[in-house]
């Protein structure tokens, strides 16, 4: 029988996780059942949001059980289908397993439509990132012309593409990042008006102040601790804070302190709130249109990291909280096995 | 010439005020000008706002200045009138100072208007409180029907009537206050669902989950620190956090930390927001007859302390921090002086 190989949850991280946490495993290949299709995977996804997956906490989502195959969003190509709706030759998108094969309902599963840009975008700037970054801050932020917005780990899948439809929205846009290179990105490709390298700056604070002179508008925030501690201060009267991550917390192994923030909203009766990309399942498709017309517009670019083969999937994993990744994270796995574009 | 006594800010108080901050002097009694009228001191009003105008620091207000008269609600009668609108004898409040006379411009200044109840009441529920707590509630807050509320500072100004307008909205509400005294009126008098003595309770986070078994839905926050920290674990999705006042940090000489609270938001897509009833004087009117008329019919109670003596502001305004007060603190400064009711 057809063989293929899985990432497992071999232990909960304490702290930042490490390579003892996954567990490489080979399985026999699945087969579908009725409505089912059996999806190669062509490029495997790693996000921030899956740490908080392999903590044994109630969150938005379940967490994933030791010993278990862990879930990533993939894009596939099926090879094998019991559904109507899908035949051999298809690419599709989904959240599947960090898995070289799987098998999945069809009604799970998203086509790709090649028309709006190379496949693998679907799991970046046209896929889970890009409609994050879309609705948070057009739906949550809702940037003004003349507006100041910030966003953290600008360099990133969702921060680059957040702060490239602010500046479409008319707005001046500030980023902070984790290195020269990406700021080099932010200003001199994508045309912020100031980047920060939060690494290099002793005074966050004094820098955001200094590169937000009008005040800030809209804090699209990605990052937390620190560095927004550094944005708050200069939060204007009835600006608003978008909190899409937190990624300089989850591998906090007690609960991360710091100053408390909430006067700052009595006197500027800002709002904060959170956003999750599944509260907009209705309008993915509504997002995808519009980014893709930005892209072939030339409005809009995107980088793409790809950690070639299934085996650096937990390589490309941790590298998230290093921050080496520029744009979306993503991981080769297998080449498409027909000619059927 | 006629002479009145003023409270002056002596010093700015580093951490809690004493009464060193104070002082206390006799001034010629001023005249109105064009369009002005003398106003004498019936009630004071003390607030824990007016830690923050002690504070040289920006804010939504400017700060008091060391070594002149600090300003205050006040409830007063009118004894000169160079102004059109007001004649001797009218009651009218405003934001005058902690003096027994002042004089203030008749456009800053509002008819109180006896129908509506007590003049008192003008500084606490049909007040600036009142004011409040009815938008706070109602324009942010948005509670429905079944939701759960909880309010901090439950016994307080603010927060009594918020816990019983959201009762009037169909919640269930649970406060929190610092003595069984004020537990008792929340639950035997005001029929609050449950109210939570957090100074005599060991396991606050666990006080709150047990007494909302259905998680939060508002949270009208008065107080922040501790008291916050134990809500935040049981918010709901989509729930609204109010943030009003955060008296537990006012006095505090370092900035205050705590645990770090924004990853909640990304699982609940919770809205935080501060609220500042200036941002309401549109419609102060419509909130001030609603108020009166919960009050008519019998389910709006209200509790005043008054302090007797214009001498005792300060006591008045120091005990705000230790809690010493059910319902709206005043102080009492003189008697009305005509018959003119």
């Amino acid at each position: 029988m057809a063989q293929t190989r899985q990432w497992r949850l071999a232990s909960r991280p304490v702290g930042e996780p490490t390579h003892d946490d996954f567990e490489l495993v080979t399985v026999d290949r699945p087969a579908p059942g009725d409505g089912e299709v059996l999806v190669k995977t062509l490029y495997q996804s790693v996000d921030p949001y899956m740490r908080g997956r392999m903590r044994d906490a109630e969150s938005y989502a379940d967490p994933w059980e030791v010993g278990e195959p862990m879930r990533a969003g993939v894009i596939g190509e099926v090879l094998e289908s019991e559904a109507d709706a899908l035949e051999p030759g298809d690419v599709v998108t989904g959240e599947l397993l960090w898995a070289e094969h799987a098998v999945a309902d069809a009604d799970d599963l998203r086509r790709v439509d090649p028309d709006l840009g190379p496949v693998s975008t679907a799991l970046g700037v046209l896929g889970m990132p890009g409609v994050t970054a879309y609705w948070g801050l057009l739906d949550v932020g809702e940037p003004t012309p003349g507006d100041t917005v910030v966003v953290s780990a600008a360099a990133g899948a969702v921060g680059s593409v957040v702060g490239q439809l602010a500046q479409l929205a008319g707005a001046r846009v500030v980023g902070t990042a984790g290195s020269d290179e990406k700021v080099a990105w932010l200003t001199d490709e994508l045309g912020f008006d100031a980047a920060i390298n939060y690494k290099e700056t002793d005074d966050l604070a004094g820098a955001v102040a200094e590169t937000c002179p009008d005040g800030v508008d809209v804090y699209f925030d990605n990052v937390g601790g620190p560095i927004t501690d550094a944005v708050w201060p200069q939060l204007n009267v009835r600006s608003r804070v978008v909190v899409c991550g937190q990624i300089a917390l989850y591998n906090a192994t007690e609960v991360p302190t710091g100053p408390r923030k909430l006067t700052k909203l009595i006197e500027t009766r800002a709002t904060v709130e959170g956003v999750l990309v599944s509260d907009y399942e209705d309008r993915w498709g509504e997002a995808l249109r519009r980014l893709s017309r930005f892209i072939r517009e030339g409005d809009l670019h995107y980088r793409e990291n790809v950690v070639d083969g299934f085996e650096n999937a937990p390589d490309a994993f941790l590298g998230l909280f290093e921050g080496e990744n520029v744009g979306k994270q993503l991981v080769k796995v297998a080449d498409r096995s027909t000619e059927t574009q």
